[in-house]
């Protein structure tokens, strides 16, 4: 029982799914940062959503009208969107890929260029960079999963 | 091959998968219905997005009115939102933390720490709550999932 | 040692897994699909969010028109959205299901089905056909996936 429990917890011991955990780990903490960065430009821009969350700014008009929409805020707002759109199939399909027995150096190299892919897109996006710079940072990490995800179905289907 | 079988599905017999298959169920399940409470605003008060959603109201301007946004419905649209944005990363850290090789005791906090918090964001931003009330226990659960991604990432690096 | 991780990595040779790798990928690549879709949209209705995406068309005014909304893109991003909402679930908790140890064939029932639905539902959305079309199809992969999670939890609990 007791060594029954300790193989089955060991796959943080094989090679690519602990390459796999470091980078999802990584990428998941910056999508979630983006709730940080979305709260940073509520504030400092006062722009909210929820009445509740102006209430320190006193009642009625005086607070009413910090129930409004800031560009900065509806940017960051998207970049978060994006991060959930392209980070979630990311770690789906990376968790399945890392399952499927790649080769360690071909695993590094899809998780290594995703992070960095995503990590450009972030800061593409709330700079902002000009185009196509967070077009082509989005495409990157866009093959990136389509690739793994071609070596899943190839493993499933024919092993 | 039958005992190999048997041997890679009994991660359910590890302590600790189990009571992050529990949770982890608990509040995907939980985040799941927040499309209940958003269809349920949607009919009570008659606010849809989609055309073809009118269409049994009649036709024309009769149908057109109720094309509209209702501060309920897009409250409950909000709270979906937050917990895709907070419930997705818990899931996934919280798979690779399971992994990981915690102590049962310290996993069990974690993931019972973060279903409260999720649980008690949800009435706070439905009801509303006067802030901090849902403050906290947003931030309750982000701290969580950082302290697994930090013993994620200290147990790929080091072991 | 090299035993051990080819061990862990095997769980692509468990045929429930492998069915559940199949299907998960499948409905995350849809999923990623959906930008594509939007993107389409965004590009042949020249309708644009950030700035820096409508400079090709010019400088001042004669690029600013194509910040707008049109009925399609946003069509398109509910569907996403949509799928955020339902599929994310679906490849967390039926990861968990996938490793309870149900038949392969009710596994295979469940997966397929929920495929098949989110399949429609993207085809009801964009066409978009009348209802109850799109609404049934959501309501069977949400179905789907209730059934997964009471199983997991019944496996969880009971084992």
């Amino acid at each position: 029982r007791r060594g029954e429990m300790a193989k089955s917890t060991q796959l943080i011991h094989n090679d690519v799914f602990r390459a796999f955990a470091t980078y999802a780990a990584i990428v998941l903490l910056k999508m979630m940062l983006m709730s940080l960065v979305t709260a940073y430009f509520r504030i400092t821009r006062k722009a909210f959503v929820n009445p509740e969350d102006t209430a320190s700014f006193g009642k009625g008009e005086s607070a009413k009208k910090y129930l409004r929409t800031d560009p900065d805020v509806e940017r960051a707002r998207r970049g978060h969107l994006n991060d959930l759109e392209n980070i979630v199939p990311f770690v789906g399909i990376g968790l399945l890929y890392a399952l499927s027995g790649p080769e360690l150096s071909t695993a590094l190299l899809h998780f290594r260029i995703f992070t960095g892919a995503r990590i450009l897109h972030t800061f593409a996006y709330l700079i902002p960079l000009p185009q196509p710079g967070r077009g082509l940072s989005w495409a990157v990490g866009y093959a990136v999963t389509f690739s793994m995800a071609y070596s899943v179905l190839k493993a499933a289907w024919l092993l």
